[in-house]
């Protein structure tokens, strides 16, 4: 067994003897070639800045517990990581290099389904294929949120603050109740979790006091262990589609149209708008190929606004004259739907449509393979916060594409809506084998994020090599909240063990 | 002037000098007749323990920092209150005897309005009544969720996790973004606001890290001085009305009636499920003269649900004709529905149509003082959060009853429907010149909170009085949600100034 620890290291030497004392062998990943899962899966050849030292896999709260103290004891820095399939942002690997990543890919029980109450109480290894088994497994009549891919955690997505497109599609806002891990040790559980005679756990946001639960996401002040999300009821019908626009402008009408029917919910879920630069099927060059590799993976149209509407048959009916109604409105916009039933098996549902059908597909991925660099192909996302305006939309489509070309480089554009912003979705293409290429993807998405932030639009996520750049804009009252970021972390984690530099979040121990 | 703080406190008496050097003398009350008015308004004769020593008004955001800054530097204790109107739960009272109230009335304010993308920015001495006016005003097409009484703060109900019935009904939910003067007298805004340079302050509710806006609700973390709210756009039409039932054990069949109704949206906002113990006309005696002043004031029915659905005129229908089917279903459930349009005036709207419209007013406690005490008319409020559940309900509006019996006392009795719990709304009315009925209704609340508690179930707010007995119930992990409260506390204000004991957070300091 090649061992890639610097075992000189006294506290990872003394560390991963009582690591493997309290979790078993098999749990203490050593062996370079085990350990690379955890790395950047894109970081390109040779790179070695965000490397695991080595990786334990608890597999009950007691050992993520047991892992804590540990570190504590050992002073070692630990880096959480669920399923680590964030991809486009760093997957498992940590900011701070030599970090023991704790995946908690092993807690993996999906513990409770409440098909009455509309929740479930998941641990943070469970995915999105899991849970949507076991959910038609048991025909279970509640319908999920899914993200593009859906081999990531479900857990993991909503603490990152990450988006679907059925209805709860913001998934933060549907987490109700976790159970979080601290850096002392004990178990916490929040809302009404820490009554232990509730029932209510998963059922109620609030208990008494202050919410605890958006502390613990995207940030490094606990590891959560369990988590409570809001399910809808399975819908009688599902239509889905499109509004395509083909003009260079249609920008401006298209999100003057889809405003109005998102903010009062005739449409429902988040609308996917996308952006797909024309090309002359005569061009020539690198740069035309690429744009009709991308072409061919879009949606049809200049703009594509994906809609949704979930329901009773009659209502979604009304709804649905309502948007006919007003995309008739619009010149040059064209409407395409297709009708679902609730329970559509995945046969019965366009791959296309999985998604906003709530259906978990690798979809988007295979095709992005398919197109560019097969299994070689590499990504890294640009992700800011934008107004939800169609000015605002042209000038950020219109800075990305100038600056993929200026790099020589392809991407995914699109944006997600909600009801009064919108998310940028921009994966950024490269071939992963090429140290070369990844260093261009880097800073073209270095620059994005720095164009953006003249225009006071930041990342919603970032790769992990960003993380520190992106907080660097949260600047009111000369960075009072980074400075109260601190102040809590000290208090929670006075060693600084855990996930060091998520988010910008250092602790004074650093 | 007669002044009622005691001068021989040093810190206190340097604070007075300070506070008026800062403020001006306008700004600190210490007279005892204008400090009265901050006291718990139904605390009863000769009571004192919550008792403020003076009000301290800032009518800034520099003079809120100015104050906590003293604070600090003098060793005084503040007791934070927007506009002081939740009178079931003791109005701007301190826990601590002696605190200061700081007071912000003054910082009244609608900073912005912003029809287009469907918010407001407010400062937390801006009431309900203020808002609407203002809306009204400017024929701004957003609608409003109001709660029973309209002359609260809109911030401060928000602060408290308080409820109206619109859609946003959940108004802690609809925060977006917020401005906070912290413990050491730094100014810290949340979310994207905390980006300088960022125009989506209240259009996104996360940034980079952990949203801390929750953190500032029910807490005694900070003072918040601005609150982004967002509000829905001004519904084409809107139905409200009840679903009645007359049978004791209606409220069975009446849940499980409702339940798929608001899981899925078709009724929208909160409803609100009332209860009335019928009585005879011809029953003799205190506890029927009660009742029937009760019945008076309440809904029809035994069991009253009110439902409001709000859009466009066609979905609407769409909904209503599914909510008839599903009444006509259940043998003894009449249903009543009024149609309004989305702009109505106040004098089109019924005024028990007014709240479920959006629409602020008196009218519960003007009814309820009419048919009890007049302006001595007190009552204390028994809120907890209860399964959404038929059996659930039952068992609580007879526990309910039964004190209210064994304590000789009358009551309103309601539920706020959330979608996956319902949180009681109890209101026990005394006569609040009676020193013995004040005691006697403490003392019903208190037994109803025991009672409560050994099913698992906690008030979502409560008198001051009872603050650390609802805190206690949260009893996971050897109290961890208490210590993690604690170290929050310790790490944001060390010197323990700012509201002590709110929802039984205590400083170490103290």
């Amino acid at each position: 067994m090649t061992n890639t620890v610097e075992e000189t290291t006294p506290g990872l030497a003394a560390a991963i003897a009582r690591f493997t004392e309290a979790l078993g062998e098999e749990a203490v990943l050593l062996d370079s070639a085990r350990v690379d899962e955890f790395r950047d899966p894109f970081e390109g050849p040779g790179a070695t800045e965000h490397q695991p030292s080595f990786v334990v896999q608890p597999g009950s709260v007691e050992e993520v517990q047991d892992v804590v103290r540990i570190a504590r004891e050992c002073g070692v820095q630990l880096w959480t990581s669920s399923m680590g399939r964030n991809f486009g942002y760093g997957g498992s690997a940590p900011i701070v290099g030599g970090s023991v990543v704790v995946s908690l890919r092993r807690l993996n029980r999906i513990l409770e389904i409440n098909e009455e109450v509309g929740y479930v109480l998941l641990e943070p290894g469970v995915t999105f294929f899991e849970l949507y088994e076991e959910l038609q497994r048991r025909d279970v009549a509640l319908a999920m949120s899914v993200p593009d891919l859906g081999w990531g955690s479900v857990v993991g997505n909503a603490l990152q603050h990450g988006f679907g497109y059925h209805e709860h599609g913001i998934h933060a806002d549907a987490v109700c109740g976790m159970e979080v891990v601290l850096a002392n040790g004990e178990v916490l559980r929040t809302g009404q979790g820490a009554n232990s005679r509730s029932t209510l756990w998963q059922a109620h946001k609030r208990a008494f006091g202050p919410s605890l639960d958006s502390l613990f996401m995207q940030s490094n002040f606990g590891i959560v262990t369990k988590m409570g999300l809001w399910l809808t009821p399975r819908p009688e019908v599902i239509v889905t589609g499109s509004i395509v626009c083909e003009g260079e402008d249609d920008i401006l009408p298209l999100i003057d149209l889809l405003r109005p029917l998102v903010r009062d919910k005739t449409v429902q879920g988040l609308p996917l708008l996308s952006a797909t630069r024309m090309v002359d099927d005569s061009a020539e060059g690198e740069a035309a190929d690429r744009a009709r590799k991308l072409r061919s993976i879009m949606r049809p149209g200049r703009w594509n606004a994906r809609v949704s509407m979930y329901g009773r048959a009659a209502v979604v009916a009304a709804q649905r004259a309502v948007i006919e109604e007003q995309v008739a409105k619009v010149p040059g916009a064209r409407l395409e739907l297709r009708t679902y039933a609730g329970d559509a098996s995945v046969d019965d549902v366009h791959p296309r449509d999985r998604v906003p059908a709530g259906i978990p597909t690798m979809v988007l991925l295979d095709l992005i393979k398919e197109a560019f660099y097969g299994d070689d192909t590499g990504h890294i996302d640009f992700a800011p916060v934008i107004p939800f305006e169609g000015a605002a939309a042209a000038r950020h489509e219109q800075m990305v594409t100038r600056v993929l070309e200026e790099f020589g480089l392809a991407g995914m554009f699109a944006w997600i809506v909600n009801p009064r912003s919108m998310v940028g979705a921009c994966m950024v293409l490269f071939d992963k084998t090429s140290a070369e290429q990844v260093a261009r993807a880097h800073a073209a998405v270095r620059k994005m994020c720095d164009l953006a932030a003249e225009w006071g639009w930041t990342e919603y996520r970032a790769h992990i090599s960003l993380a520190d750049d992106v907080a660097q804009n949260f600047d009111f009252g000369d960075h009072a909240l980074s400075r109260t970021y601190s102040s809590i972390k000290n208090a929670l984690d006075p060693d600084g063990i855990l996930s060091p530099g998520s988010h910008g979040i250092w602790p004074a121990a650093t």
